[in-house]
């Protein structure tokens, strides 16, 4: 998967924008953050705490306290994993000298035997390993490998990748030479080891990330024990709440998707891809049981997950209220991470269905258009007044804020948009995927002798061509290509023959089976590959069991769900119906914040009640267009109504 | 209003069952909570701490300690109060021997100043009148001057009255007197003062009264010196949430209803009351606004309010959540003392029209119908397994628990069916003001020198009629008899002849004004007037701004809102959908625990959706008869679905 990042370079249209907002406005702004440079925000502290460790390792005695969060080393990790994925297709030599000034102070706060927590280090020096369930001294490492391994892809650069390794040495002399108990409150280091152990082959991440996974849940009574005899509390959480740590059972017994939702998806990740590796069959089948739970009774329209605001949890089957929806953007990515490995684990398209699901939609809503502002919690209905100002709506805000004290989402959006050429493909022995159409140069001349180009400008239109360029004269593999099932109408050609079409005139070839079409070589220079998937507006349903969606229809063109906003509704959003028979049409947006994507006319009413709050009267029903826009894109013209859901009349 | 507790003499087949209950199940079971007598319920202490209190006054010490909240005072005092109303209509000689020993145990638990509260004299006896804003003193003296006032009225004894009236001297003391500052956290003490104004002249009574309601607010920031200063704390509440507190501004600049709901509407109930006798403009503008801003834009169509569950609060305009409804029973029930105080000072329909809504649906579903069950919270749209499971639903419970820690609700639903008299009737000097509809007999042959027989069914048939028994040849007064904005088809006979019709066939009579007829005098032996009210099931609409009514219609036959349950319904409520133009048509129940009542049949469909979360498939709706129940009746058949709100389709 990490491959990629090198091969496939991004010159997407869609992506582009965002790809070029993350570089250009949110990498130095966080840098900012970090540096505590913002006027106004409150101070990161992150680089601050690193300095102060260092200077505890080089004298031993700190001139500060640590502040932040417990776990405020991550957002200095995340950054630099941003960072290196913005390197890779944007150099810029002055961010990387600056990256490698940030790893050598990382490195001068690491102990001799390599342990690695700015935390630990200042504000607990004697409680390492002593409280797992709080602490995320290995969700801190794990982000930090992750940082590791991108940084190394991006310049080659080993310095950090060796840190971390030294601190994977520490964790393995810990948890498996000393067989200490327990496992990570916070899931990430399993997934990252992961990655270490792909970039690398060093077998101990394999063995450590599978230590974690395996051992979760054989004794659920851990954090009871640890908490018992742990000197100090973080926030002092329930022990004893086993499900929603995700260790009530071993991990191959999972049933459905329960728990903190970023927890819940990060460990699904992991055990996704070590089933992969070693083919562990429990674990394959304890991670389609979760999938299912999640994509089948647990995931909003918008590819959120997490409908609960207490604990930035899962919920109940079907429980998904949209205008107290948590939905937080982390854990849309962490569903992006989890789809992708399923994706490679299964090879069906119903994986990367849902990737592109959240991604085109909670992913990118959670950060404004300009790239300035962030969502945390990613609702389906908003009302002014109501959302952030009563107490149940408390977590619901109508506007992105500029940054957050626990700053986990706006990082994980930069690190995720500037790496998507790893969601978009994924290369086997004889295969190469594509996952996602995303614009661009795949260049697989060392695998396969062939450099793909992919031009589209999905998902405003619905053409994806792929065109082949030998080394040789032909290159022989096959390619596969995602067909959405949500997808109608489609039509595939090789080199301009009909070899494939649905819903689009007379049916030509086989159904496609899995979710792929797959186009096999050899492919001589120039040849093409094309796509053509008809985008035309759609109406989703939801299952009758979801309670918040009765009698209301969700409109989409494409992967992009869209919602209807007051602003372009005279702020009348709780009063627009749906027509259940005529159908939306699509018209470019040409002015305005939102230039250049579309919107949707739905054709509907507009309803008058009366001024009272009950009437016998049924309100009339005057004929109304309303203006959907995609839903990535609400909140970016100041605070105003907001529905996805709209009641059908 | 207290006159009419002795004046009329309830036979009414429907409250009568409930006044039965009251009487028969709840006053008993009550009575033994009390005395911490049920197995396996977590005790009362109520009695307990006033014996503690009693045993503190007589030798200088107690044997035990305070237990329950700091309210649980006012648990013996509604029960003293219930027990009061119910010995009028059924005597209990057994059960006033009773009373009297607790009203003994009262007296010996007093200091000898007056001063009366367990709390305070048991674990806090330094702490008098320190602690406004939280110990609810002045709420547990209101509540047993309540009691007071209603056993004189019932057994024409004093005894409490006394007591009630020393604790009332202690109080002027101190806030007239001695010019403490301060007013009450939770009101309630000061329509109590009204209450023992009406049953006594005690001039101190109105004045005390008149203290409270002037000075709240007028140091908008006593409780937070209070809170600077007290020894002690309760919850820790804030002292600077005013508007919470109703402390904001004072109460004549009120524009909205605010804070906390059952202290607000006792507040308002107060200021209502005192403004009729005081003929305070001011005041009864500010009754008038927070009137309109309650019944306009925030109250179900249940007659609940407060829809807040966080602080048991008001919301903001039009935020009516179904799911996550908190509409305490006690707060419908303080809607109905407002409703009644605001019908005596402007005469006009509508407040009869509220007070009925919230009796006869959540005042009414407040209990289970066999008097064993009680609801602190009232939902209008239950899904098992989400209801008191999921955190934001965890208030609302799919069935009635046996009693509460907090008890407040119960007792206070007893008090109100046993006292319907008050409710149902107004006497003026020459005006006979017929609010509710409540059969039996009307006995004002001291005032007006007549007797009014009544007979109706209501509201399971609309025709109520009112028959004449003048103590001399004729009796000379006016009977002004409410008609229901609601109802569309109205017809009007005086004896036998039609005076008044409306929507029934050819209009008769000049239109009614003010939501009343007025029928005048005199009027002889046997001379009838008949009010004729077609209840045929109608619809209601909410306002478009209520977004969680969008798409949907609620269904009333009368007075009575309906619900669809899943016991009636395959278990499906969900997925059920009223038809837009097909009319209901009511069944009466032959069966179960419902038996007596009409059940409603709604022409409609049940979808029939795909497996899946989401689908391109439009559910296919099969024709359905919805079965809907009163609203009242809800969850008497074990935990299912029920909705208030039915999407249209």
């Amino acid at each position: 998967m990490l491959e990629m990042l090198k091969k496939f370079t991004v010159n997407d249209g869609f992506f582009g924008r965002f790809r070029k907002l993350v570089t250009d406005v949110v990498i130095p702004y966080q840098e900012k953050a970090l540096r505590d440079e913002i006027e106004g925000a409150v101070p990161s502290y992150a680089i601050k705490n690193f300095e102060l460790a260092a200077e505890w390792q080089e004298t031993g005695h700190c001139s500060g306290e640590h502040h932040g969060y417990v776990f405020q080393d991550s957002d200095l990790a995340k950054w630099i994993e941003a960072a290196a994925y913005s390197l890779i297709a944007s150099p810029d030599p002055a961010l990387e000298q600056r990256v490698d000034e940030v790893i050598d102070l990382i490195g001068r706060a690491q102990f001799p035997d390599g342990y690695l927590n700015t935390y630990f280090t200042i504000k607990a020096p004697k409680e390492r390993w002593t409280n797992l369930q709080e602490a995320h001294e290995l969700y801190c490492a794990g982000h930090m490998m992750e940082a590791a391994v991108a940084y190394a892809a991006a310049t080659g650069k080993q310095k950090l990748m060796e840190i971390m390794m030294r601190m994977k040495d520490n964790i393995y002399q810990h948890f498996i030479t000393e067989k200490a108990p327990g496992y990570p409150g916070h899931p990430e280091i399993e997934l990252a080891l992961l990655k270490m152990y792909e970039a690398t082959g060093d077998a101990q991440c394999l063995e450590l990330a599978e230590h974690f996974i395996n051992v979760r849940g054989v004794d659920p009574d851990y954090y009871v024990k640890e908490a018992a005899s742990r000197p100090g509390k973080v926030w002092g959480m329930d022990p004893k709440d086993r499900a929603y740590a995700q260790n009530d059972v071993p991990v191959r017994a999972f049933l459905v998707a329960e728990g903190h939702a970023v927890r819940a998806v990060y460990l699904y990740t992991a055990m996704a891809e070590l089933a992969r590796r070693t083919e562990d069959r429990a674990l394959k089948d304890a991670c389609q049981r979760v999938w299912r739970n999640i994509t089948q009774k647990q995931m909003y329209v918008t590819g959120g997950i997490g409908s609960s605001a207490q604990g930035e949890a899962f919920s109940v089957d079907y429980n998904l209220p949209n205008d107290i929806a948590y939905s937080e953007t982390c854990a849309a990515i962490g569903l992006v991470f989890f789809a992708r490995r399923m994706a490679e684990l299964f090879h069906t398209g119903e994986y990367g269905d849902i990737m592109e699901q959240a991604l085109y939609n909670t992913v990118l809503a959670g950060m404004q258009l300009d790239g300035r502002r962030f969502f945390y919690v990613n609702p389906l209905e908003v009302v002014p007044g109501v959302a952030g100002v009563v107490p149940a709506n408390r977590d619901v805000l109508p506007v992105r804020p500029k940054w957050y004290g626990c700053a986990c989402c706006p990082p994980n959006v930069a690190r995720t948009l500037t790496s998507l050429a790893c969601y978009a493909w994924e290369e086997g022995e004889d295969m190469v995927w594509s996952h996602l159409f995303v614009g661009g140069t795949l260049d697989l001349r060392d695998t396969k002798g062939v450099t793909i180009d992919v031009q589209t400008n999905y998902p405003l239109k619905g053409k994806v061509v792929y065109t082949m360029h030998p080394v040789e004269e032909t290159a022989s593999f096959t390619l596969a290509v995602r067909i959405p099932a949500w997808c109608e109408g489609v039509t595939l050609r090789r080199s301009g023959q009909k070899i494939y079409s649905r819903g689009m005139g007379t049916p030509v070839g086989d159904p496609i089976g899995d979710g792929f079409a797959f186009i096999e070589g050899p492919f001589r220079e120039g040849d093409t590959v094309e796509l053509s998937m008809d985008l035309k507006p759609r109406r989703i349903f939801a299952n009758t069991h979801v309670a918040a969606d009765s009698g209301c229809v969700a409109f989409a063109y494409g992967p992009l769900i869209y919602c209807a906003e007051g602003v372009d509704n005279h702020n009348e959003i709780l009063s627009v119906r749906a027509s259940r028979s005529l159908d939306p049409v699509m018209v470019p947006i040409t002015e305005g914040p939102l230039q250049g994507l579309l919107r949707m006319d739905i054709p509907g009413y507009r309803l008058e009640s009366d001024d009272g709050l009950y009437s016998a009267r049924r309100p009339r029903a005057v004929p109304y267009t309303v203006r959907a826009i995609p839903y990535f894109a609400w909140a970016n013209r100041g605070e105003n109504e907001m529905r996805v859901w709209l009641p059908e009349l």
